[in-house]
């Protein structure tokens, strides 16, 4: 039988991106900044925060196909078949997404921050502070 | 209401780390080698993937607290305390571990990975290969 585990959604992303289909791949290919809308019960999990600071924003990809165990890397049938594990495509078993962006403005509990590559509406479920500049 | 997802486990870390207060904080602080093993239905995952590709290892650090919003961080009590989403502490709502790692060695179902940080028998929600040299 399979091992589960419960994700608890800890906020939205609020953003101008409306579809996957035509949003960046990565931040640095044109995302815009977004807002993090958290739940006012994890609030207090920004505690020490500051503008300035890069976080990791980790998000649950909620219009992946979560059947996919192979892929054409970047959706470009050009590129051959391979496992999800050896790509970054947000269809695969457990699709959580790692963004790093900077922190643009702070108004509990949301938080603006730097190119995010995903939509409007994706599920938030971390947010952990970038160990140093090559963290992500 | 609480919006939840169900994170299906892909695997077990297998490592010679026994215990979460003893074990290093961070890969660079001494962690070991350790083995991925993947269950069957996930193995397909790991074509294309090949020895010295850097990866990053997701996990669901299963001993954690969820109820934490707040910590002092690295556990120690002469560090201020604040909000759990600026700092690394394993404890928080949605308990994910982000290790980046190199494959030393590919044995389908299971993969060895240096330095990962994490516990034996946590359990591994997603691999992703790293997009450069500063990934993780």
């Amino acid at each position: 039988m399979d091992e589960t585990y419960e994700i608890r959604v800890i906020g939205r992303v609020q953003s101008p991106l409306l579809d996957r289909h035509t949003a960046p791949l990565q931040a640095h290919e044109g995302a815009p900044p977004a807002w993090l809308v958290l739940f006012d019960w994890a609030s207090a999990g920004l505690d020490g925060l500051a503008v300035g600071d890069d976080v990791l924003v980790l998000t649950w990809l909620h219009q992946a196909d979560r059947t996919t165990l192979r892929v054409h890397p970047r959706g470009d049938l050009r590129n051959p078949e391979r496992g999800v594990f050896g790509t970054r495509s947000p269809d695969r078993p457990n699709p959580i997404g790692i963004h790093r962006a900077r922190i643009l403005e702070i108004a509990p509990p949301s938080l603006q921050v730097s190119a995010l590559e995903a939509i409007d509406g994706t599920p938030i479920v971390d947010i952990k502070v970038a160990l140093d500049a090559t963290d992500r």
